[in-house]
């Protein structure tokens, strides 16, 4: 097959990105001028209307909004403290979708376990009436994957604690760091189960009650914790696009999201996975028309529940995709690229190699996912690509308070900007038939 | 002069400290059972027996508590938040000392200044009515240095701020991390000045303010800080001896301060340094009995105006001293020392320079301060013997809620007990005359 052409050489437009500050200037005016913005909340409506501007100034073309409702969810008080043996107050952050406690709060032994099969192979007598703590060993992986073995502590947990009959449940919150920012994130209730009150401890608390519990002292738990189900709320993506020369040739789908947890200001989660994309896509408009539309996504309620994505899925899937990528691991470097292709699609994978090597990336073991928003393409069977940053400080800050610019390395932002850049010049311009099979559906 | 006795040899002494365990377990049981120990709180009296039951099971004589009166200071609420140009919640912390916004909080504009010679040197009327904020370029450095040069944004604006006619103040905390865990501090208000609200915001918010000043956009803030002076509060410094063989070759007196900031558990600040202190006299008592008396003091009142220091000082001036040594800042490896010695205690500097050479210790320039809680002596002219530790995470930690054992290095805590161990070997038994000059007074 041949190369792209010229404009689109996907060496020199890497090369270039290497100096690229688009990126770092979305990324820096979407965390100070809008900050956190939850999905739903009058913060994620600001933060679309400064994408609209931001990406109509840029240069792309179709910039528009589309909305959907979600279900909303907003913190409220949050306090908690050891009340016995040794009174200690908490840093503590309620999940989403949490349950509340009464205003006044609530107080009751600990009844500890060291992982979900633990607490699920507890019986009741052991749980009622009682506040649940569930830790684990979640450590920092290149790939993040501890996260994946460790996830169910904060997605389960709550939901199997509530119809045991705990009264509220706490846990080690997924994060890898040794700060008092607690990681928040979220929960959900199976049908039918009574939403507790459930929050993440920061990893230094946990290791205080760890300690406690060693001593084989029972502990006494007071938490106040407020939040509530706000009913619909409006949320977005926000959408935009390089307009290509072939209009059968499928588009390029690729973003991050716009919404962010409301504990910081959502720098690496995700305002740089919107900037990169958009960064990268800007270089390639820059360069000349490509030959496949490239559209850039910026998801409006990924945290939530992902409901951003599957709104745009529902609304676009009969459009043809010719690939699709997401940015949503921060803007550490990326060190390795994944894909998952169709057979017609699999020449990309040597060009894509040659293009991401010089940048220290390398081949995965062709299992793209295409992120939270973008992943239910691929598991419909699109093409999708990854390019995977290095998650090993990711969980460090991730859904935290610390959230925020300074934890944002400028050259491996740009390192990021690079390697998107080459990946688009790859496939935007690829020669190949990438669309994807006709009448997707999602797997049940 | 003769080395040491066989059973206090230094080197022996030292390298068997390396392995120790004492050090750890009254770090991890002070932070775990006793946690926060704010001076003249009730978790400081706690504290206080805790550290005499602690003091008295190691073996320690005389162990007795002192008390004395303090000014009491408690935290209130404390929120704030960037009302315009682009509403964010803040993360800060009130310091030690300072005054109250009324209950519904304060609105103001900012006023900005990069040092605290631009507030000096700004007009009445660029100041009254407002917010103030002051910025500094604090890094870390191996000796701390950093923080003295810039610890006047902390001690002395507030008070400046507050002759200027300004409603509240928030600095950019003295702490060199990036995490949103603010950095608190004692503040004074100069005689006559009328204590305002004055708080610490954490890096990362003191960067967002900066980043929208940059802008040249007025800020909006509301802060609602709301701490009180109590009146007086009981303190109190607990001590303990290993009896010497000649009362009048004079006391070597060691310590940390027991009491600690409101928002860790003080592990690096001061639990590690009693802890050291402690330890490290234990070992040469477990060896035999020393020349001279060794005085471990666990000072009750450092944080909040250094009022342990002066009732020691006060009540135990007429005593000799042969030397004084304070452990308070942190527990990473020793990397240097530093004595302030009269001509006849010269010769310990060869001595100490030989056993702490192999730890990785050197010489320092002759500069000894003896702490904040033993400086006293060393100002009215005792032997000041310090065993500096690195400085450079000391203030990533310091004053904020992420001081908790997670901190504490249990390889760098051993070698800081390795050194105390060494150092009290060769001046415990020394056998030249150490002590102080008659009739100590303070320089004014």
């Amino acid at each position: 097959m041949a190369a792209a052409p010229p404009p689109h050489d996907p060496a020199k437009l890497r090369d270039a990105a290497l100096k690229d500050d688009v990126a770092w200037n979305i990324t820096e005016g979407l965390t100070t001028e809008i900050g956190q913005r939850q999905a739903g909340s009058p913060s994620e409506a600001k933060a679309r209307e400064w994408a609209v501007a931001k990406l109509k100034s840029l240069g792309f073309k179709n910039v528009h909004i589309e909305t959907f409702d979600i279900p909303g969810w907003e913190r409220g008080e949050e306090r908690g403290e050891v009340v016995a043996p040794f009174p200690q107050k908490l840093a503590l952050a309620a999940l989403g979708n949490s349950g509340a406690t009464p205003p006044e709060g609530v107080q009751a032994e600990l009844v500890a376990f060291g992982s979900v099969a633990e607490l699920q192979a507890a019986p009741l007598e052991q749980v009622r009436g009682k506040i649940v703590y569930v830790g684990h060993a979640m450590r920092a992986a290149q790939d993040g994957s501890s996260y994946g073995y460790f996830g169910s502590v904060r997605r389960s947990a709550p939901s199997i604690a509530s119809q045991k009959g705990a009264v509220a449940i706490v846990i080690r919150g997924l994060g890898t760091d040794s700060h008092r920012v607690p990681h928040t994130g979220v929960t959900n209730f199976d049908e039918g189960v009574k939403p507790i009150a459930a929050a993440a401890l920061s990893n230094p608390d946990a290791d205080q009650i760890e300690r406690i519990l060693e001593r084989g002292k029972p502990i006494m738990l007071r938490l106040v914790i407020t939040p509530r189900m706000t009913g619909t709320r409006e949320s977005g993506n926000v959408i935009a696009e390089v307009p290509g020369t072939d209009p059968k040739a499928g588009i390029v789908a690729i973003g991050g999201h716009l919404d962010s947890w409301d504990l910081g200001t959502g720098a690496i989660d995700d305002a740089s996975g919107v900037a990169i994309t958009a960064a990268a896509a800007k270089r390639i408009m820059d360069a000349g028309r490509p030959r496949r539309t490239i559209r850039v996504i910026w998801f409006g309620s990924e945290e939530i529940g992902g409901n951003g994505g599957a709104a745009y899925f529902a609304a676009h899937k009969a459009e043809p995709h010719a690939s699709v990528s997401e940015s949503d691991f921060g803007a550490d470097r990326v060190w390795r690229f994944e894909t998952k292709l169709n057979p017609a699609s699999a020449p990309l994978v040597a060009r894509l190699e040659q293009a991401l090597a010089p940048l220290g990336i390398s081949k995965g073991s062709g299992n793209a996912s295409a992120g939270a928003d973008l992943g239910p393409w691929v598991r419909a069977g699109s093409n999708g690509i990854d390019l995977d940053q290095s998650g090993l400080r990711y969980f460090d800050i991730h859904h935290t308070a610390d959230d925020t610019l300074d934890k944002i390395d400028r050259d491996q932002l740009a390192q990021n900007v690079a390697a998107w850049t080459a990946m688009l010049a790859v496939v935007a311009n690829a020669p190949e038939t990438l669309v994807q099979p006709s009448n997707l559906t999602l797997p049940k």
